[in-house]
């Protein structure tokens, strides 16, 4: 494997898809070619399984079935995307992995961590990213950047208490893995959560020369 | 729980749907209330993802995601209608379970049969039939019978060899255990399978009153 495998994590509203995009150009005009994806989708079936993950109407969904059906969408994304790029040297820059699974269905729905590493390393065949920035941020503020966006998706239509467990679990895999998990302070404005991004993915790209 | 958890399986073409069919109007007959249902699908949800794991395009689909996509369906269906059914003191006849994923993905596919387990065990919160008929025919006449079918889906378009490995998959699985999985001769004429299905059925109503 030549390309490095970055992951970005946050709760909703930390600005995940604005600081990847930032991220991007710096590595575009570094002349690091690049590659922008995301879960659940990023393949036409992880694409049909999104719809079904983000349905407004299926409030009946177990939470085991949310940890299936992510999974299933990153084993197709895992084997047809992200490691066929890293292996031609892109740097893979992907909006939430499997750090998402523990922190949102884990911590947030109560089910066992264990069971949810266990489904993971059949999806992902054991690949872990290099590097992870967790955009931590009071989910209040957060969702009040969110409070503008009409028509909520399933899972954005979820109660404060929850996303305030999933902070809480995101945080604890930072302080479990501090080597691969960096945590940002997102509550600034974007231009120095940008700058703080560079420092760290620099000292990746440094360390792994 | 107070109803029968009774599972049909078997390779395509082994004659399940009809097998159910007569087994739900003797059950009727009897005063026996029951519901049929199957897998993939039975819920709005599980139909959803029904369509995903049938549609003939997505040929690029891994073993990995089929077995978490399955998973995720039965989940749902668990949930949603056979243990609430159960607890109402239906007899539930379900046309494929998890001997299903061990047959298919695993012998069929390769993928190790303890994390099909694994994952299952997630889906159904450890609920395991009382009773499962094997519908066991040579793949051969099974297909035969459904030659005249038009527009296969993807699962129907696997090779012959595909199937033999399904077929040795479910023989195991009956050989480990023959008190729950009973193996029926399925080339026969449907009122013979019958007539055997029914002895075998009367046999767990005896058992287990």
């Amino acid at each position: 494997m030549k390309g490095f495998f970055i992951t970005m994590e946050g709760t909703d509203g930390s600005g995940k898809t604005t600081q990847i995009e930032l991220l991007a150009r710096y590595l575009d005009e570094k002349g690091i070619k690049n590659l922008v994806t995301r879960e659940p989708g990023g393949t036409r079936i992880g694409d049909r399984i999104r719809e079904i993950l983000l349905e407004k109407e299926y409030t009946e969904m177990r939470g085991e079935t949310e940890v299936l059906l992510y999974a299933a969408s990153r084993a197709q994304h895992v084997a047809q995307v992200i490691l066929p790029a890293l292996k031609e040297g892109y740097t893979v820059l992907c909006d939430r992995f499997v750090d998402a699974s523990i922190a949102y269905q884990g911590e947030g729905r109560g089910i066992d961590a264990d069971r949810i590493v266990g489904i993971n390393e059949i999806a992902t065949m054991g690949l872990k990213p290099h590097l992870t920035i967790l955009l931590d941020i009071d989910p209040r503020t957060g969702l009040k950047r969110k409070r503008n966006k009409q028509n909520r998706d399933r899972m954005e239509k979820e109660e404060i208490e929850f996303y305030d467990r999933v902070r809480r679990g995101y945080l604890k895999l930072a302080e479990r893995e501090p080597e691969r998990i960096k945590k940002v302070d997102a509550s600034r404005d974007e231009a120095a959560v940008h700058s703080e991004i560079v420092i760290i993915i620099e000292n990746l790209f440094k360390r792994d020369k």
